[in-house]
């Protein structure tokens, strides 16, 4: 796939809510982005209201008169349906459009995504309300694009309505045409959960002790993946239909129980992301601390798995987050704002649009902070705005170019869903995981994400050196015949622990792991254990270092591979095989029997002769951030120290336009972009 | 206000439940409070059953007996509705009387407080039971006085009926008159909440992840006050037109969401309160610890504020408490209950009503201990109360005295309810809150509390050196008038972080903060951040010392203020202005742009000239509470140790009868009560 | 009772599911067993669909294809009645039938135990569904034994469907007759919960904070426990009436809120118990640590206290443990499979069947592991189990004997239910039974619990020297006779706290405590106090040594007991009583008036001469389990680590064949098993 944005140049924009100010700051509003460097607004994504205040009764005015004002502006709109909130008229009216929790508890008008993706009046309303949008606005010359609703599966992953069990019955009949095969994907020979007619098929529902048949379970989130793409498919015809062609319809966000590579492929022109990494010194990301905003680098690989190019709909500009607990992180630090712009741009944003232009007066939202607070005051952020407005034009030849990597991290969709209620599957795949991601960060070493989705081809893998697909619970066919393909072909693959150890359904097949990955592996999975709190953390000798071996220790049979690694003293399967490394076709399987920990991971890096692209250049720490983009070396600083480097040679800086050697001194927060080596 | 109560002298009581005991016991103990120095009985709160055992049918015998044996005797009564436990006939026969969490589950006869205050069947049964009770049992010449009710708003202060929504519906109705002003008041532009009909406007209903549209949920809260407050005055009006004149009327109590100002305004003589101190040792309050029990003397100046001179209607005199968990408090040690009834009296209390007579042996109250255990044997306890008996009538000086203090902690119900769901003004507020309480417990400097409620007037302002407002998040119209007349006037106001942030609906306004009250602080706000837990606590040079400037900290801007404190080194705000003090009119306003700590208070304290009174006559340990009531200063000994203090000059202390000079001991959690000093 | 399990010779038997495995595999599934010494099989406790796939349509084909095959070989069968997991069609028609939660939510189909005991609908369908099983089945002669349903109240031990509600009605109006018997015992006076008519009468409904009436929660328990032993008894008569006379019956498992002892007399032959001792590596059991296993050794006593020999009809035989969170045990290590059916086998289990044969394919026990993994490849557990057939064979002489001890702890239903909810009854006779228990496994002392049952009987009380009851403050009037029986014939027994300090109904009398068995005590309780955590632990001067006295303290006033312990400096009841002996008839009783420590448990042992079998033979440490059955010393070690041990004179070990004397080493998880010492 190659969905990426391409706004002509690289672009700032801002979030605008005309509904929430008076229309005499409209102008002056605008007139103050542009002089600062912002020239795209998206609008109207909470507005179903200003367009049919009641039930039938339309009115266009209000979003005429602000697209009047803003035409008398170079400025940019991207213009959004306003799905995410139904009015209060259309849920108190059709209360079957509200989604509700599993014991059937609806979810109410007052805040926002309370609406379920199957109920047929909202599906209706739904076309009604965009293509009306849609063939009003549309021909508005200021509009260059279309967000569809807003940040999809924010708020609720899970849907129990009677609408959402209704169509989930349909959708299983679809798929399985019979109730035997159903029985037999849903594995309900357990516990007498056999099925013999359809209307006992529900989605899960209330048990005693909270936990599901976990193969319905993992259908539920198909399901529910399902229904997201074909609601955005919906509007996403209906835009078509009624746009000029050279508008862009997207989406922003990555949630929970949605397989966005499949939507943005069906519906969208790319995808965008939502970023705030300060939501790292809120929430808990233990294993990214003390780099803790790096944990957004994570997030940005994967919307980059998707679109190349992407766009980021909403960048962190103040102070976070919603009105509730948990908002106990700082203001963004001098620097920091054009840090996380930097780290965008650096991983592949095209387009950079803060969140927002000021901050709310209104509702959950007053402490989710913009570019200016609501006073109105001119602020240090948005003269950092302005900077960086300023910097983007500096590097202005990264525009439409890739982030380079040799080493890509594999992801699955329906292996992520599985692993979330799993007890093993979950904390084993996350742990290595975090080994991957930490160890790479660390030294320096770029990575890629890619998704075994539908839009994964054998090409798209061919560029990496090394894939690791480290949470490989589920090995679909797809990704078995992509893997062996690739691995045949010469790539480096690298496996751990419980791969292929259930199938598309999350049953375990009676066949010896890693199933279907068994000759590439070059061997099988003899017995197994989980590293219990009460053990000593056991340890691997791996290419002739111990290495530590987390969490879960499988005891591996070679069959054509070597072993490469051994469990050490300590252990009751001390000498026995743990790390294999397997020849096949023109490439290499690595098996690791253990969880990844980070050491194991470099011990295979450079085993494997991976090495950073700062090698030989440039000596960093640790707490910088390495990326290339079209051929030049991004090097972030995400502490609030400056940090010393040592450069080999010379180097330009675009940003600075000074030339670099010997001993550089990046300033707290601070950034190069280094190009022309000599 | 002065809704104070007069008994005529200190006096005690005990709460007792006749229909829990034999009546051959009823004379014998009363016989044995009187001996023990017990004048007054509290009954009837929990006995509806006993006036109408089934629907339209009365039967007064019960209580009839029972008074006829205490008018045996000199033994007065508090008489109490019985409002506060419905039987299980009025509950099942009309469940539209209960209450219900807010997924609309109900909550059903088994406990209490399990009714609502709007359900017009309530009402009706209400009105009834309560006229015939006042007409039967008012002229009975052993009763003093009523109670209302018990503990309005303990164990639930949210309520989501049916009646509740209806009622709510026709709240807003008459406050706003119309939509668009309701629409405007809540902020409905945010996420598209407009309503557009009455119909469509409830309580907050469940949301996807609880949090809820903030100005609604600040007036819902405004809602419940209001409707506790209706139920009341109803209860009061009839009770006035049936009971003798003589006859006070109060209720006990001092909960959540709940304007119990206003109440006591309306519809009691005075208020009085349920003391349990040793709580502190089961709940967690932190920032008391070590001195767990004072955090009860918090609670007091609460009562204070409302009734100078108040009544505890429940003095804890056991062990307690509920039947389910949390009951890790040991018995109270020799000598606590009598400085727990030492801390009530020097903070106002003239009537000290123990809990209860004889611990229940039925329900969930069996380890709520009273003065007797069910074993009905002579206490300890008993033996102590006698004492305190005694003591009483050598304080008999301070009986219908006010408390004396120079300094107040100002409070606001609106602005202390929206503390609650937001993270920041809540945690915010409540540090600086606390470090006030602690730092002047700590420094022996007396205070009062006042809050900006209906009763408030310049005039009880004006007796304060110093008032300060350190959760000021929405400052009212009312407050900001009788602040800049406060000041104007001479006064010294100190205000904190956040002040004026918010209007009376939760909105935030488009003008600087602190609003109204920026011609008192002679400045503004420009920037702010919250103090994440991974920053180091940034610190403020303050008159000259270095404290600490804890959660959150605003970068000032003075207009006509001096900058009397500024940010130190190792944030990147160092050398701004932290803290200014205004001159306005005859007084001074400081603003202090970070939560205070205790250091911050300490030096302000010092800076504008406030003294302890044992200031150059006594010398005490932290652990030492002081409070001066009627010219007598009561130093009371928190702890299991003796404390030392020094005494200069001579004082007579009431309790022993000694004079006391120099060194002193008092013994662990002994009183001192000195007078004439020479 | 002496409801104790023969099977001819120790058994080991295995768990199988033919409905979840192709058919081909059965017989060489059984095969494989027979030759790896398994000679018992259980199946179909969840395939009620393999018998009535839809209402009314019988099938029982597929069990008797598989019986047909078993009957070709040795194989013995124990098989089940499947009304632990009702059809789809079932509940999908009759929701009536479905448990429910609190609040009125139904439990819905989709895991297990989603049924109610009181629907007369489910009672008729299992009367049906059980006869014809019995009558078809019944006749194979593979068959030795049925189990009715499986694991009776794992997953909900509370039932609050309508049913439910009903039934409780009804079975109250049974017992008390009146509604003032049920208001006088459910103590309504307090807070006005007075009933006036049944129709009012429900079990526990939601309260306001989920707390509840204590009586009336106390007569749910017992209800509920009535409710299974009716539905236990209901399928226990059709069994009797359809199966042959030689076959007999069982139930597996020991649950919250279902009196065990009761049922096995009314409707067993004897029980068998599931042992999971590597779920001490998942939960919390703290005191236990660092031998959590042990803690399964405290589960065994109370399945030995209703079937002196019984069977263990699931043991671990690899990792555990369900399917969501709390996963992280490792798995058994070599020695621990065969230490935990040593364990059982020590304590009492002469059949002892693997759960299960091997591990599941399908829904939430994937994790839940058999002997085989789902790969069906031989495993390390297999071999072991091999070894333990063979062990059996050695310990020919230990079959149907007792496991011998002279001290018992005492048990009593109505008392456990009753401290569930109670923040002092609960963490106090925890406390004691813990320190009772850890203390005598650490000093080699083995002991037995007794429970005052209906089936318990003063001969069976006789056999110990002493007798302890830690937990009493519910002492019925049956445990009373025993007891003072029990003492007056010479018994030594030992007491609590709070031991008399409630009735059967959870009231508390008037008497003093201990109420029923002061004259045992010889006095009485004067004053108690909680220990807060704010408080150092105090201590006791018991017989010359000070002993820690956690938790609780009373002070005893003796009447004709001596003082053998009182409390030391440090509380303000220093030199009170605080341990009493007191000599009753032939026999003692010593009162302790705090929570036991284990120095205080090790002290009374001592002072009243009880002594480890161990004693003048063998030196062992701490970590080591002793065990005495049928003259056999068990000596089990539960640590990853050899133990040395010293024998005085010499042994013959049974296991190994070995004579042992002087310094002996046990092999990590070894096992000894003494006999003929000299």
């Amino acid at each position: 796939m190659d969905k990426r944005l391409d706004f002509g140049k690289l672009t700032l924009g801002t979030c605008y809510y005309p509904e929430h100010w008076p229309e005499e700051l409209w102008r002056s509003d605008i007139d103050r982005m542009l002089e600062n460097g912002i020239s795209v607004i998206r609008i109207a994504e909470f507005a179903w209201n200003k367009f049919e205040p009641e039930e039938d009764i339309y009115d266009m005015s209000f979003f005429d008169r602000f697209l009047d004002v803003a035409e008398q502006t170079p400025i940019k709109v991207i213009f959004c349906t306003p799905t995410a909130t139904p009015p209060a008229w259309l849920t108190d009216r059709y209360p079957e459009v509200l989604n509700a929790f599993i014991d059937g508890t609806l979810i109410q008008h007052g805040l926002r995504r309370h609406y379920n993706y199957n109920s047929p009046v909202y599906l209706e309303k739904t076309a009604d309300i965009v293509r009306r949008i849609a063939r009003h606005y549309g021909k508005r010359k200021c509009i260059i694009g279309w967000q569809i609703d807003n940040e999809f599966n924010c708020e609720s992953t899970e849907f129990y309505s009677e609408s959402d069990h209704y169509a989930f019955r349909e959708y299983v009949k679809a798929k399985y045409l019979t109730l035997d095969k159903l029985n037999e994907a849903w594995g309900t020979a357990f516990w007498n959960q056999t099925y013999t007619d359809w209307s006992q098929v529900y989605l899960p529902r209330p048990t005693a002790n909270g936990i599901f048949n976990p193969h319905q379970q993992l259908e539920a989130k198909g399901f529910w993946s399902h229904s997201v793409r074909e609601y955005c498919a919906l509007q996403s015809r209906i835009l078509r239909e009624n746009i000029p062609a050279g508008q862009f319809i997207t989406h922003n966000g990555f949630f929970g129980h949605l397989d966005s590579h499949a939507m943005t492929q069906e519906s969208l022109d790319f995808l965008t992301y939502d970023s705030y990494p300060n939501f790292a010194y809120v929430l808990d990301f233990n294993s990214k601390n003390p780099m803790k905003d790096r944990a957004w680098s994570w997030n940005l690989c994967h919307i980059r798995s998707i679109s190349p190019v992407f766009g980021i709909m909403e960048q962190q500009s103040g102070p976070n987050g919603a009105y509730g607990g948990g908002l106990g992180a700082s203001s963004p630090k001098p620097g920091q704002l054009r840090l996380w712009s930097m780290q965008s741009l650096a991983h592949g944003a095209d387009y950079i649009s803060y969140f927002r232009w000021r901050t709310s007066r209104l509702g959950t939202e007053i402490y989710w902070h913009g570019i200016l607070d609501q006073n109105n005051r001119d602020t240090r952020r948005l003269a950092e705005v302005k900077q960086v407005s300023k910097d983007l034009e500096k590097l202005a030849c990264v525009k439409g170019t890739d982030y380079e990597a040799e080493v890509a991290i594999a992801f699955d969709y329906l292996d992520d869903w599985d692993s979330e209620n799993d007890g093993w599957h979950g904390p084993v795949g996350r742990k290595s995981q975090d080994s991957w991601f930490d160890a790479m960060q660390k030294a320096h070493i770029p990575c890629d994400f890619v998704y075994f989705s539908d839009d994964c081809t054998a090409e798209s893998l061919r560029r990496y050196k090394l894939i690791v697909f480290p949470d490989a619970a589920i090995v679909t066919e797809m990704a078995s015949e992509l893997l062996h393909d690739y691995v045949r072909e010469g790539g480096t693959l690298v496996i751990g622990p419980l791969t292929g150890y259930k199938d598309e359904n999350g049953l375990v097949p009676m066949t010896d792991a890693p199933g279907p990955l068994r000759d590439l592996a070059g061997g099988i999975t003899d017995e197994y254990t989980f590293v219990s709190r009460y053990d000593d953390e056991p340890e691997v000798d791996l290419n002739g270092t111990a290495v530590p071996a987390p969490l879960f220790n499988e005891i591996l049979i070679p069959e054509t591979a070597d072993v490469i690694g051994t469990y050490r003293d300590g252990v009751w399967y001390e000498g026995k095989p743990a790390v294999t490394r397997n020849r096949f076709g023109e490439g290499v399987c690595i098996k690791c029997g253990s969880a990844f920990s980070e050491e194991a991971v470099l011990s295979v890096l450079e085993s494997e002769g991976i090495a950073s692209p700062l090698s030989g250049r440039v000596d960093a720490p640790q707490s910088v951030e390495a990326a290339v983009r079209g051929g030049v070396l991004f090097l972030l600083n995400y502490l609030g120290a400056p940090a010393e480097i040592k450069v080999s040679g010379k180097a330009n800086d675009l940003l600075s336009g000074d030339t670099l050697s010997g001993t550089v001194t990046i300033p707290p927060y601070g950034v190069l972009a280094l190009r022309d080596w000599q």
